[in-house]
């Protein structure tokens, strides 16, 4: 009898249950992984030394379906997320915390391959997950795994970007192609012929947004636009900031197949869920230099200045479109897509 | 129609979706009853000011079936739980966050109920939630809510109480009556008669630990018995101090409720979870000031020493019965309870 018979190949109630089983699963899968001086103890609390100083805290419960989809998992989608989200602080990433709920019977295999990403994502990020938990939910009781993913990052002195702060007269940049995200989950779930050509854009932006931090201490308002798309993002930053926004519909940078996909299935990209992007409101005078940054930067080729703030109709975006005309985007108000992220 | 007419009695998919239904959700259920300084901002991290020094992080999902309990429900749990497992490394719990994952068609009644407990738990502690996330997966891919809590505290200068850190000749207390979470879970699950004896323990033991903190300096390990119970969390300490512990039976408080339904059920109290209790292992010249101590505390006047710490077989927990007999007593092996926290 080989190890690999006696060893459960799926997930049951016992590695939930807080003893042996749970503890096995801890060393053989996670620890193995992702150890590191925090997680190493496996105490219930990570014990953390930090300078003083403004931080950033936040969370996000991942529950995309399918699981796996074309340029990620769920794995790699919620460590993205998290450090994205502290990164829109202007915040350098520190450290995440990983909650798991899994389904009794959810497959070993499938387990070790997401925490794979889990793992590649932190390093790629140079992020820790310094506490974790996991529940395991009796068969036909969820589908398969969720995961939350908090975390906590530092943020640099004088860095001020919150939604509320958008001005007059700020340039609107963004570091790619919109809606990836949104139609590659899509396209999976839906087995469509296309999705060869449909990657999602899951991808951590805190170098990116580093790099820009660097070039301008003018950056007025950084923003991922997730669920919700572009659109609904944009309503937020005029909502927040009582100032009017203009879209250039000729400069949204967005690949064909996302065209094409959205057309067919009668979706905008504009309010397709992006895991890669950051929205920049910045000022005018230094939007060449930080376009120029963003080409440098591995997630930032294809970026565009997009829009531009102004005093009029505060709270309200308006889309001038390719032909001259002009109508008012409003925030997402239905579920386009269930579980994208 | 009246407003309440128009507002869906419901979770949707659109509440989920990060549009309008959300923010309707976030103004009206969450903001009203957890608005504090930081979450205020909603933007997607908090920004928090820390003075420098050692902080403890942790997390936890919570799936707990049913989730109205006697003695809490899955918010007041999953925000007891939390401010716990960092009271455990001797912090002062400071910040929260809440991950939310609802089934769609969840009634908005349970969801507010839930979220007063939040709210109630949060303020007994004097702990605030500084950041959220809610999550809508369609109706029949989950069991109704999930919720995952993150937590920060900061751990006061000379705190080290890490499970690693009993020695031999130490002695061990707890703060009161073990298996009341366990058995009141199941118990409501199953429709037991005997319920309405049986409650909850679940509680915030921020306080408790605070106060034994001051009376001793030399409290070596502090421990929640939750998943596993009591059996579990001292293998635990044994295995990760390499010592051998001594548990006394007689000594052990459980009340007659909880004694009847284990034996009723066949189960054993001492693989039951808690929610609000403590094993703390201590230098023997200090235990009675601590028991005195925690006999003046809301959640401890059932304490009691219940074993003691040797260099005799290290790694093992031994149980003394009330006959004069001994045993050894192991890890959980099995899921006793599913879906008990």
């Amino acid at each position: 009898m080989t190890d690999k018979m006696k060893k459960p190949q799926q997930i049951t109630l016992d590695h939930g249950a807080g003893g042996e089983a749970s503890h096995e699963l801890v060393h053989d899968i996670f620890l193995k992984r992702l150890d590191n001086e925090f997680l190493h103890h496996l105490d219930d609390s990570a014990v953390l030394d930090l300078t003083g100083g403004r931080f950033a805290m936040t969370t996000d419960s991942y529950v995309v379906d399918p699981i796996f989809f074309p340029g990620g998992d769920i794995g790699s989608l919620a460590v993205h997320g998290t450090i994205n989200d502290l990164s829109m602080q202007g915040a350098t990433p520190l450290y995440l915390t990983l909650g798991l709920i899994l389904e009794e019977g959810f497959p070993i295999a499938d387990l070790t391959r997401i925490m794979d990403s889990v793992a590649e994502a932190g390093r790629e990020a140079g992020v820790k997950v310094v506490a974790g938990d996991t529940k395991v939910v009796p068969k036909g009781k969820m589908d398969r795994v969720f995961i939350n993913t908090a975390g906590i990052g530092s943020i640099p002195e004088g860095v001020e970007a919150g939604s509320h702060n958008a001005r007059p007269g700020d340039l609107i940049l963004i570091n790619g192609c919109i809606g990836d995200h949104g139609i590659a989950v899509l396209a999976t779930r839906e087995g469509l012929d296309f999705q060869t050509e449909l990657k999602s854009d899951s991808a951590p932006l805190n170098g990116l947004v580093s790099a820009v931090l660097k070039t301008s201490s003018r950056i007025h308002v950084l923003r991922d636009p997730t669920r919700g798309g572009v659109a609904t993002a944009l309503n937020e930053i005029a909502g927040q900031s009582g100032v009017g926004i203009t879209l250039f519909e000729d400069a949204l940078p967005v690949s064909k197949p996302v065209l094409a996909a959205s057309e067919l299935l009668g979706l905008d990209p504009l309010y397709l869920a992006n895991e890669g992007k950051c929205l920049m409101v910045v000022d005018p005078d230094d939007a060449d230099a930080l376009l120029g940054t963003l080409k440098q930067e591995k997630y930032g080729k294809k970026a565009a200045i997009i829009g531009e703030v102004s005093d009029k109709n505060p709270g309200r975006v308006l889309l001038k479109t390719r032909v001259g005309g002009a109508r008012i985007l409003t925030m997402l108000t239905g579920e386009q897509l269930p579980r994208i992220c």
